[in-house]
């Protein structure tokens, strides 16, 4: 099966995250090393549908690899959910004789391509880039790093402000269901307490860890919560209530949203998007589908793609621990 | 008068700006260089009503002027409204031997400081630190160019998965009831629109601009928002009537809050403390008071406070129309 | 003669400097908005010489106002010296159907552009990028500000290991034979000393602030150093020098060098290119020919090309006195 | 033998690194949370020797986690080579009560460490802080995360004004004598040549690399060196000889030095250290000595130090491949 692969479609789907473009680059670059060809897909399963298709050479990715966002857009496509979508997308890949994908994405991207190779037998490969952390079969995907050190530095920012007035600040950060960018994230930034959807602290045991703080002697408190928490209240919720049962703080929210995806990625997701490229292009080439590539214990590992959208990922109980510990 | 002043102290107070802690070392620094003596006052007007006193030498400011909030604290008093409060507070100077104040903070600072003045005659300087470049008498308040910086590099970020996935994101800034702040990040982060007090484009022009950049080719629109705009709804009101006014654009919303106050203050901040702090204690060596040390045309100026405090900043007229020709 | 313009021509020109791109992005879209025509001009005098342009439409320059470097890419033309790399331009200019020039650079690009139109009568703008901010009739050239940032960020954190250590660093900043960069970059960053080329400080002096400065019990010190400053040694001599005369100090160099031009350019760069991209078009507009758009007490003002290339911009004295007060 | 530690000294030694603020944090806090106390000893063995100790509460320790430096100082101490240095030290810690050490450093700390507890069965654990990543027993050591994105943001800027001049540039990071550094910076910078020790291009495939990577139409390029590169000459030398070899190319030479070991740790590095204290103290809780703790496979691993110091770090051969493939 190797030798039909002879050009190589690649296209980014979902969130955006910082180090697709990393990522891009390296698979063109990787297809340029090997000799074959490679073409980039715009706007995701969109662009499949409507052969929205462009050659990339090597050095058409040249100075992109510091970038944010990804220089092939993205989207979510409602029309590749049809048998007809899926259609349209296999004749323009036959049309444009690209042999195989590489897709950049998270769950909801693997489930398409999963779909469409069950189909039309068409070779996939996956790559992880979400800044949520969230893809069973690697340690980190591509953004997760570069989000944390957005997060870490805004919480600088904010806990300046916090310290010179004495004030309690909700901090809501993205992660969707899960909790790895709040816990990290609130561990870097020395938060007083932080809220994941895997832990239910409790209402009241929040106040307690507060007063606590306060009793302390600290001049601020930082609480990280993550957008998927399960306490019941969102972050505007636990301003008011937090103000009703304790007078002595002047509580602040502040929702970090969108600035959260974008920005020049760290040096470890251009490295792992750059590792990650390459073998994606490798392992197509060795006549290999439907496998997401990832890092494990610091080496590329293989995890079926089936595997990787099924899978979950578990808090860290070690880290939560230390989380504790650090706010002794 | 001048022979009088042998220790001066300083306070912040309002709304804490980066720079802050610079113009506390240079007065700290300028003291020491005339040979008085300096005390700093904590938590504002409230520590100048309890006695929170420190004397402060020139290396105890060591490594402060690259930080953001303010080493001092900050407050906002309600009992230096009283007279019983201020009477305390000068109780407290003249017990410790102080005998000039150099307020760091805005409009509502230097309203206190003057009140203050008129009772007891006590001499007093104020520097004027805040994001928002609200106070007549300077083109520059501490702060200001710093909060811009913040809030570009933030949007820079939002731009880069704006345009990745072709969305129109509202972005709400800091600025009172003032638009300088939103003006000059809007220019400066390539905003498509930028809605200030100072103008109402009303609802129909905004949605008319907004069709009209999406017809231009543009890849996604970033709208600057005052958080004293007058348009008539907030930033969340204006997603849904667009959203419910313009199909083809998925629009988001992002209030960037508190951190623009926090961090590391700019070169140019961390100058402009330095100069304002030589200049506020070297007024007062000469016998002043009740002046606010300004830029003014690159030179250190002095301004009454009382007119500090009741003129207006006009918004830059011509910068308005750069705006307008940017967004072309 | 404003009849005549239908179509402007855009060079960058010398050593970058960031804000070039926001400059380059103003005149585009400020020929847009006044329905003429905008041609980039590439490699500066080698690509008018070569006939090296290219059309660029309002969204050609979208999502360049962040950006460091230059687009149009830069070079030192020593053909454009001669009368035939002239008479080549200009034949290239008359072919393409451009009318006038606007030339982002610093002096040698404005005499290069003077003798040029004295030739061909040819009009011409310039816009002050370097920086170096050595240019006569403006308060700031494009770049500095941002290059100031990246000089304080880079001593902050060398800083945090000389303060750890008790190390003495020579830090070379740029500024051609000025010292402009140096003495900001250095009051900004808290330098210890500032050696810039208008006041020899002498290296008695030097080392006798370096012993004060210990004695006052500073954990570590920082001296920054103007390239062109005229103590008689380099850095390295420096730091030989005070080896061997100040057996307490544990003694680094660092030379900052190129980074300082690059970057994403500050907001006020960002802001300053946008105003001075419309005034050098309308300028050109207007008739008038020879002049530098400039910044001049935070307003567009124009200088003859003439004055802006013979004049010298003194350092600022009270800067400098603010600097030795800071070093108390 | 566990019963017997009631308080715990921290100290930092050898070059400093991003996150060593964040370690002592974690082991003052641990210490907190296990009620033991904890004593800062300063300036490394320097301090131990002097008996430069200070008691540590939970709340000494706020504000430092995103400080670069490290706040109980560092210095290289000959003294504690000697036999009676390491005798006062060992009084002093008997005096002040201290049970057992955790030593924030490096090979030569460890090794000091070492010859310390065999000649007074002292109680020590290491935690590996150095920006060079060069320990065995841990995937990564504190400070090198912050360094590489350090690093890769320096060459951001670089590159912008290498691409707008069409240039050549040698940029020198640390690394002593391995190439972890320049390896992962140099893939993350997108440079197009990287010499590590570890690898000998040699000079004859260096220009040919060059040669190919301009014909290849790039517009600039970046050559990562690791200062201890064995490839005959050092940068300088390396900028004449290409100087001579390649007419077509404009070079340039940077020299990073110490702004690598400054700077806010990364989100990473604050994590890492979070995690590597509290383990150090609770594997001192244990009875444990001479391990150091590390980072195998994302858990927390101890290694016998003696194995630390004499083992080697190999570089990553599939990085290196990767690094080729990228310049393609």
């Amino acid at each position: 099966m190797s030798e039909k692969i002879r050009k190589i479609g690649v296209l980014t789907s979902g969130g955006d995250a910082p180090g697709m473009n990393a990522a891009i680059r390296s698979v063109v670059r990787t297809c340029a090393y090997h000799e074959i060809e490679c073409v980039g897909i715009y706007r995701g399963f969109e662009g499949l549908i409507e052969g929205d298709f462009k050659v990339l050479s090597a050095r058409s990715v040249n100075n992109i690899i510091h970038t944010g966002g990804t220089m092939l857009k993205s989207a979510r496509s409602k029309t590749f959910r049809t048998a007809e979508g899926r259609k349209a997308a296999h004749t323009h890949l036959k049309n444009a004789g690209i042999d195989a994908l590489v897709l950049i994405g998270g769950d909801g991207t693997f489930t398409g391509g999963l779909v469409f190779n069950k189909e039309f037998n068409f070779p996939i490969i996956g790559i992880p880039g979400t800044i949520d952390n969230d893809i069973f079969g690697t340690n980190y995907t591509l953004g997760f790093d570069t989000a944390l050190n957005t997060v870490v530095q805004v919480i600088d920012k904010i806990r300046d402000t916090a310290s010179s007035h004495k004030r309690l600040f909700f901090v809501e950060v993205m992660g969707r269901d899960v909790g790895h960018l709040a816990l990290n994230a609130g561990v870097g930034a020395g938060a007083e307490e932080i809220l994941i959807p895997e832990e239910d602290l409790g209402l009241d045991r929040l106040l307690e860890s507060l007063r606590r703080s306060k009793k302390s002697g600290k001049s601020s408190s930082i609480v990280v919560v993550a957008e998927g928490d399960k306490i019941g209240k969102n972050v505007f919720e636990l301003k008011d209530y937090v103000n009703e049962n304790l007078e002595e703080y002047d509580v602040r929210v502040s929702v970090l949203g969108h600035m959260q995806r974008g920005g020049s990625p760290s040096c470890f997701d251009r490295v792992l998007a750059s590792r990650m490229g390459v073998k994606a292009v490798e392992t197509l080439l060795e006549g290999k589908s439907n496998y997401m590539v990832g890092i494990l214990n610091n080496v590329m590992a293989l995890t079926p793609l089936e595997k990787a959208v099924k899978g979950e990922t578990d808090i860290n109980m070690e880290l939560l621990r230390v989380s504790d510990i650090m706010t002794t």
